[in-house]
């Protein structure tokens, strides 16, 4: 077997069907898709891909169905598996999440509904002269359902929990990956236990009896890496930048570029395409000469509605936040998070040979979301020389009680 | 400067007080107790020591006062401070915490109690011939107080609480590096951020503004090592046999063994003194032929009186259970954990520019302390022949209530 | 200070000259140039940067100097050490070493060449609306010489060899952080003690008495990471093929690319401007669909005046292999490396109080260049289809011994 | 399967028979011997011991059979050969290859000629009341031939070559091991691909095609840490020291320690009854307060007759050097290395489809048998008041070459 050497991982066997299935256009567009987009302005080393997290994500499954083994989970069955933890991310746009909004609601898709992708053999042919397969291609050559794979990505049926899902494998890879590349050590989880612990129970995925830490050590990784990586202000600034800057690249009628062309983009293509249709974003997301912050407000600080507030209502607010801070509207960017979820707290766990969800069994759980919440933030963004009069505007507009910010 | 190499902080340097302070022989000595006691039987990479640990604590404390330099801690302020790092494990007994109790109720001191021997001259000597210096000579031959060193130790004054507080480098030390020893990731914390982010405010440590979660950190690390390293049911049945051991050895009018003595034995010569004295005992902790758990039971199936119970209620209770059990008395072994605290809890932090203790600044303190009061166990432990005649006993004298134990 | 969470060195602290210099434009653009160019096809998790690896070698020059801090190296001095350290890389164009000789060609200048980049006001500064500061102002800003600074990276003066020569804090910082991100061990070398051991003697940097296997520990990392990471086949394949299309690239009217803004580029300008404007390599480079080794030769199966040939040479070789062999001349690449020398073996060391180059002292040096010359290759590669032919076509042409390629 | 957490190789799948291994009392002693021996006063983490080195070359064991499975190594023949990984180092003594001579001169057996241990169904058995079943019971009940499993250890047939050969996976564990824990990078092998490319060609244990530098790589990490570790003078004088103790301590009549007892004895037991028995060595290598190097001599500096001398002539020439230079014969230390030999010069790799030996495939493995002799020294030890006299008479007696010793 072909063996691939992984930073995270070490060697990692590919099966012929993983070997094809890599050589795809799909899959090596990963390559130029940065795992963890504009979290490298803040740790500079940050800068491994979508393409080696997939492959660390397929070597999990692998060894968790190796641990799985008594359970017939083998043939045709595993490799419907392996391939959807193999293709799990192909359905990403360029810089992955912080672009997701945007596709979405000009496709109605998210990233992992790649089932157009799949099933249609002319879906993955770029509209260049084709060089490489495509994933379809592939699947059916190997005697694989597109439709099956297309459903384990999106989390459904047995086997799918495993791809996504609360005690999936993709996020065992990513905590452990990202701390490795950012240097930031509270994502080290134990893999090479919780890939033993899995076990099937009434057909949903547990982790066996004496692992209820096991379980909260998911959940203080994902909140500490949430807390200090993942939504580092930095890289929200950047994030929000970059979200407005495709959205105006949609827009304009001189770039003319289509949903489908800009969802197939790589990172690099997104960037060169800014800073020729949207130059100022662009020259400064590329060169890290970031807005600040003029409002940091936590959740008791904002109105309900505006926590909840949608797209267009964000729009809008912009530009009367700009009307009245007397600046240019593509200068001010309204940054909402969504309202945290915690959603390893449904995961299950054996105790005293019951299954229980992980917040029935876990102090914790209640806890880590009451700190997710009290750890949300509104950020409003804008040039370091309109900060005091974009944050005066935004108490005016949105009745955001605005304190100093650090 | 002298340097030694580590495995976990790579190079420490030592200046030269620090290098006469490592060829006393009471330095030297702690090359010959192992951190983690009877952790090794479980994890066997855990082999490390006091020795490699105080150089650890050694070079955080003084990575501390780099970062602190605007305080002027500089000069005999720092080597008193050093000096106190270098030595605050002086005072373990052999297998260390693991015989404290045993000493302490002989000696009235625990083991960060040791201004008996910094301050007098003969303390420190073996009763064969010397070789090495003692760390008494070596202290005022550089002009150093130890008795302002002892206080030091004893988490005394300001600079005390470097070396024995909330936000201790004892602490940072032991988390990362059993963490490397062990192989159990939870325990790497990043030490390179909390040694940078220590700060003085109106004379207490605190953790500098933005660190919540770095304090958070540090009680998760502990949370995690504490279930699945510090407190694995092998370890504490392997440590409550050598407890007992060592109190029949000191019993032992054969033996003959003085605490004085006693408390100055490193780990060998307790085992060989154990294997000679003890031997049952002695041979099953060598050669980990372990007793096992009768019962095993949570706060919530034990009462209250048991909870609290002392060391003479504990000794009693094992000669009750073993007479109605109808074994001999040496065969059953009380294990009562003291209730659970979170000394952590009180770690200061800065927010908002106001100093916070912990459990005011995090929604997890709370939870974590209801965490650690559901891992707390009671436990009893026999040879496996009687384990269920043992576990009856232990629900008639104790009024435990007894399930089956995994 | 500020400092920055690096994966290889931990938290890497910069002083404000260091802070001002990394928010140039000049040195924001190292973000986008990766370290290693074309491995990351064979290495996937080897995606870091320029950008990283600049800050890596500022803090080994900073901690040597803390070393060598008996000599008096501080103030301007070290300033201008260190701002060199910095700074070393920022004259690499797109893709590093991969486009340094097609630069060399149109502009007589290495990548360490740099003193017009540093000591001209305007041209540091990019052709569209500056939004950063320049190197060259923030140089003068804070009273430093642009041209000391430009010599000391040329290795030129005293302490200009810490930053190019046989022992510089550049290898250091590769070797090890290579080995970190490809996953492949052998560039782990002793850094700490490295910078530890270095001292100055009349002049001349030197590893401290003690140290020959140190400084072959060096010669052995560089030897194996050449052979199984730096030289790998199929990066030097899409190396060459990345040449060839930049060459085109400079050459084409249609795209009117002058060198200056070519050298400018950053690794995503150059992908996206071989798509568009050397589409046929560009695509095969962005997908991995690389060419095949028609020829893998060693020295005794190479003519000397092949090996020696010149650059308008092996243009020349392509295009008469290619009509020999009957296919299109652009499908053909000759890749000559050139031959094999040792730099690291003019390291100096002290060997009984004298100084020595490694070679007099190493009986390895000389087996170590032999190694590399077994090691030499002669690459020729074309699309799979016309390997043989193209393997007989340069049998005819260069006189090549031509084998089986595995 | 049960698994087991070591800091190198993370989780460690035993199976059923290995289960039942690690409980003999045999394989329980080896958690008291650590791998490193007097190493420790040199690097004080490397505190490993025998019993975690043996399961990992289990488990590299497990995983080169794993790879090898073409060539239907399964059933007993592979539990033979895990076996015998698991057992291999149950035949050392205290301090492991410390003792290795003395133990040799009186039972003349090697520590891996093991058939009387495994075979004789007594031998494994203490003299004090057993508690743990034997390896011979283990191995019988199992249905295994102790005999086989005695000849693999020894290195003999096909399959012995794992275990005890050019390219066994005992020496893949112990350089990476010894890195991990002295923190010494130059061990950091690539365990990974050496277990994958291992093959049988003719019977024969070889490394596939392209892998010359994975075998060179293999010889660098040997003669490194051999310089920088193994032959370190401070751990060389500790073992020389414990080496004249222990054959004082089977000489002594008040003692009474016979050859079977001694080599039972663990690390611990000899520590202490070197204390009691030979009080001045004892006590020296147990506070580190060691004899300096009166002499240290490279071959050329040194009769070949001295190189040669058995052990007789050296103790002769102790006792002669001691009269000369007036001091107790005790106090002197001769300490003669073996020559050098490069026994993974003999490793054999697939060059271009045939077998060779690598020292006909590799121009280094010459150079490294020069750089093995450069570094071979004489040593004489001796308290420090002593070195100038015996220094001299070193000169007289033995005609060595005498120069400064840094």
């Amino acid at each position: 077997m072909t063996a691939v050497k992984d930073s995270v991982h070490d060697y990692i066997s590919l099966d012929p069907l993983a070997q094809d299935l890599v050589d795809t256009t799909e899959f090596q567009r990963l390559r130029h898709i940065k795992q963890l987009s504009t979290v490298r302005l803040v740790y500079p080393s940050a800068n491994h891909t979508r393409f080696e997290h997939s492959l660390g994500v397929y070597h999990l499954a692998s060894q968790a169905l190796s641990h799985l083994d008594n359970l017939d989970i083998s043939g045709e069955r595993a490799d419907h598996l392996r391939a959807a933890a193999l293709l799990h991310d192909v359905g990403h746009g360029p810089y992955g999440h912080q672009t997701e909004h945007v596709i979405m609601r000009e496709t109605g898709r998210h990233h992992d509904e790649i089932e157009w992708l799949l099933t249609d053999a002319e879906a993955g042919h770029p509209t260049d002269p084709p060089t490489n397969p495509t994933v379809h291609d592939v699947l059916t050559d190997h005697g694989l359902d597109p439709t099956r794979v297309a459903a384990h990505i999106r989390g459904e049926g047995e086997l799918g929990q495993l791809v996504s899902g609360e005690l999936d494998v993709d996020r065992m890879d990513y905590l452990v990956r990202d701390a490795h590349h950012t240097g930031v050590p509270y994502g080290t989880i134990d893999t090479g236990r919780l890939v033993r612990e899995l076990r099937y129970r009434d057909g949903e995925l547990v982790l066996d009896e004496g692992n209820v830490q096991t379980a909260e050590s998911l959940l203080f990784a994902r909140g500490l890496m949430n807390g200090i990586v993942y939504r580092h202000h930095v890289s929200r600034i950047a994030g929000a930048m970059l979200e407005r800057a495709a959205e105006r690249l949609l827009a304009s009628d001189e770039a003319d570029v289509s949903v489908e062309r800009f969802q197939r983009m790589a990172d690099h293509d997104l960037l060169v395409a800014l800073r020729e249709h949207v130059p100022e974003l662009g020259r400064r997301i590329e060169r890290r000469d970031l807005y600040k912050r003029a409002v940091w407000a936590g959740l008791g600080d904002v109105p309900a509605g505006v926590v909840d507030c949608g797209h267009a209502d964000e729009r809008a607010a912009e530009r009367e936040i700009a009307t009245q801070a007397g600046v240019d509207p593509a200068d001010v960017v309204v940054d909402v998070l969504s309202r945290p979820s915690l959603k390893e707290s449904n995961a299950r766990v054996v105790v005293g040979g019951v299954v229980q969800r992980l917040e029935e069994a876990s102090e914790l759980v209640g806890a880590l979301r009451d700190a997710e919440r009290a750890q949300w933030r509104l950020g409003v963004y804008t040039a370091s020389d309109h900060v005091d009069s974009v944050a005066d505007a935004v108490s005016n507009v949105l009745g955001v009680r605005v304190g100093h910010v650090d």
